[in-house]
């Protein structure tokens, strides 16, 4: 185990005992839909993003509710976009970190409600004052996530993912720039998030906030990069979801244009150049410099 | 036209050009997206829940963007709502406000995304600085947002009405305080919030919000019955969407339970009941005392 393996698997631990709180169980009528939200959010993941909010936090002295809480409400939006994604009309997957997705655990229209419902929690997590006792703060974190999360980020990118699977259909594929703007939003606004959320919650000055948004940037297009060599040379049962999807539906990747070795290069070097903006802060960011490493490297 | 008739045009005129520029087109890949939100949103209806947030907020002489944006917020969750509600994974409904519904004008991928993108607009629009100076105030309407939409408010009502079709099916029904409870959140969360915007927007004193806390809880109940009423006594055509739902699906309602006579004695008591709570108010809160009245005599 590495400091980092030790650090991520500590936050991991302490995100997951946070959601759990925010997503208690009650003898209510609607319960089913809570057990859903449970499903969906509980028992997963490396919780990457989460671990970002908590590093860049740290690097400001946030206290741990904060870090905790606004990392919950991220992954609370992170695990939403990921029920309304498994449906059928969507990417239509059964499985889902070795489980089955919310859909096929429940139904369909629960995982709509769930995933709803997940997206909701996490601005009201975000807006109460537990989170933080400055409103502006709070209001921040709150316009950030929904920019993030929105028509013209997260959600914005998963239409045009549509749209490419669509015109791969017809034989037609996005070039380079097309698919580092489709990362951009799918994956790349809520890791910006991520890192800008520890900023805001610090009160950070534009040096730092600078710093930070080269090496969100950076990495999360390394971290794309390295989610498609997992799709096409992952083991299944360590991803632990269905691979070769973007291949098999001919969808344009940055393996597929790169090739896989051209495209490991590519992610090597934003890794690289990710830990290298983070020269204003001392070895207290060392994990985040640890963790553009792992980010390519990972097997899961 | 009465004097209500006149308000409730203009305020629907106002909003509805809000609601445009809150949903500009763009020439951007996800532009396909923008429109599916369009089409959700413009053109629709009486917006009686943004008149509320209008009406209540000018008792407390709030400017006019703040009223308008907060409305237009509250809309955008509405018109969510009606998006995944109407999905073929739940209610399966191919006409809305007499047009086609989402999925079925575009697809059911797209009108997924396009309610979710609905209801994260919705917080960025509270949270932006332009919906009020104070961020004490923008949060606090977060808040109250957040919790009205979610888990244990609207989605948790629709979670409930979910089971309650499920249950129907195998022959149990809801008794009245399950329905009433059921309506509570589905319906009449988003209405508490409308009336409760305007008092936060205002910053209003506790009697004003005691006050308007009884006038839309009484409102939201007799909206509901009247809702009942016009599932099995409406026009079609005028209505614009399709009726007898409730009735079919073999699910208990308030005019099942109570028979349609005493559904709208109840439902007028109701609304007597609600217009007296705005005692406090003066003639300023003639419009909201009209529209207790105008909500269980409404056609459509």
């Amino acid at each position: 185990m590495t400091d980092l393996d030790d650090a991520l698997a500590a936050s991991a631990e302490a995100v997951e005992a946070e959601l759990d709180r925010l997503l208690a169980r009650e003898d209510a009528p609607e319960k089913r839909l809570v057990e859903a939200m449970r499903h969906a959010v509980l028992g997963g993941g490396k919780r990457v993003r989460p671990f970002l909010v908590m590093e860049t936090a740290t690097l400001f002295g946030v206290a741990e509710q904060a870090r905790l809480r606004t990392a919950a409400a991220l992954e609370l939006v992170h695990c939403y976009s990921l029920v309304h994604d498994d449906l059928p009309a969507m990417d239509d997957d059964d499985v889902r970190r070795g489980r089955p997705t919310v859909h096929k655990a429940y139904d369909e229209a629960t995982a709509i409600l769930a995933g709803d419902a997940l997206l909701t929690l996490a601005f009201e997590v975000l807006a109460h004052p537990a989170t933080h006792a400055n409103p502006s703060v709070r209001i921040e974190l709150t316009q950030l996530l929904a920019k993030a999360a929105g028509a013209h980020g997260m959600v914005g990118g998963q239409m045009i993912d549509l749209a490419a699977a669509e015109a791969a259909k017809r034989g037609e594929q996005l070039d380079i720039g097309g698919i580092t703007r489709l990362q951009r939003l799918k994956t790349g606004a809520l890791i910006d998030f991520a890192c800008l959320a520890g900023a805001t919650l610090g009160r950070a000055q534009e040096t730092a906030r600078g710093a930070l948004r080269g090496y969100t940037h950076d990495l999360g297009l390394a971290f794309q990069i390295a989610d498609d060599l997992l799709d096409v040379e992952g083991d299944e049962a360590q991803v632990g979801k269905k691979l070769f999807k973007d291949a098999d539906a001919g969808k344009a990747t940055f393996v597929s244009i790169l090739g896989p070795d051209r495209a490991r290069d590519q992610a090597g070097r934003l890794a690289d150049q990710a830990a290298a903006h983070l020269g204003v802060f001392g070895p207290e960011a060392d994990n985040l410099r640890a963790l553009a490493r792992f980010v390519v490297e990972r097997k899961s």
